[in-house]
């Protein structure tokens, strides 16, 4: 790739069932800033080993990765309330081998909260699924909802970046969160 | 390699910080049943992100299947009951790159709980660490204690798996909790 390699962004919905995923493309101009390259999920096969699952997903998003040539990765931070523990344990398992992938690629990662994404496409930190599907439809000028929920999700999360990566040009919709403190939450108890 | 290739069991204590491995051969025979072939710890950089982490667990664990060719893998199960949920999710990110390891390299992958692994090496699923590392001394005939501790618990489970992983032969020093049942454990909300 020369140095005019396309300014590209990976959002990233992730899920151990449905990782979902989308490309956007930063075109400039006053109009029309960014278009959709392409979008979809990823899904893993049900009642297979876990270790075959995380395997579909990394094999998944590695092939994306080479199809689209992204320049960065977005991708959701995973939810410290779960009802059940084991539940984050294993999306822990899938948001790894995604997040190895951006690293093989030598694309840098980002982390975005969930509530701080919808609050910036909405306005609201809580917003349901339906919201944000009409939010990504409006932005994108798609014909149609998108669907599953994981790609408008995944949509979100790459715009969410475009509009937050450069504070310089913070355009956001609404007010954003407090900058989060990246290094204090990447420490844990091994 | 050819048919003859040498039936080694790599075991894996995961962790974000420090990961302990461990390679047994099984040599057959009355005496001498196994031995150590290499063992250590794989450490990721503080401080540095949690993608760059994942990326230097990944690699390192690669580097030990590589020069060491393990014919299967035993890695010990995450507990489900942190006391933070963040913890959890960070441990899930490491465990899915080394699983992940096993998977690209076509070796089955096999978990066990750490209960079982203690139960099975000292007759007290709640042993200690300084317990644990007395007994794969013993077990080894090793003139020193191993440490970090997760070196011993990584041959632990390597020889966990041996005794285990076929119920013909199985012949654990202490009796064996019940078979836990892996398709269920593998079911996650998305």
């Amino acid at each position: 790739m020369s140095q005019s390699k396309p300014d590209r962004i990976l959002g990233i919905d992730p899920g151990l069932n449905i990782t979902g995923y989308g490309v956007i493309e930063i075109t400039g101009g006053a109009r029309g800033k960014f278009s959709l390259v392409e979008a979809g999920v990823i899904r893993s096969t049900p009642k297979t080993s876990l270790t075959a699952r995380v395997h579909e997903i990394h094999q998944g998003i590695v092939e994306v990765i080479e199809s689209t040539n992204p320049t960065s990765m977005a991708i959701e931070e995973l939810y410290s309330h779960y009802e059940r523990p084991r539940t984050a344990i294993l999306m822990g398992h899938a948001r790894g081998v995604l997040i190895l992938a951006g690293a093989t690629a030598k694309i840098p990662v980002k982390h975005y909260a969930a509530t701080r994404i919808k609050k910036m496409l909405t306005g609201n930190g809580r917003a349901p699924k339906s919201q944000m599907q009409s939010s990504i439809q409006r932005e994108f000028g798609l014909d149609e909802i998108p669907a599953p929920a994981d790609v408008a999700d995944a949509l979100a999360i790459a715009l969410c970046h475009y509009y937050l990566r450069d504070t310089a040009k913070n355009v956001s919709l609404t007010p954003t969160a407090p900058k989060r403190r990246k290094k204090r939450s990447h420490r844990t108890a091994s």
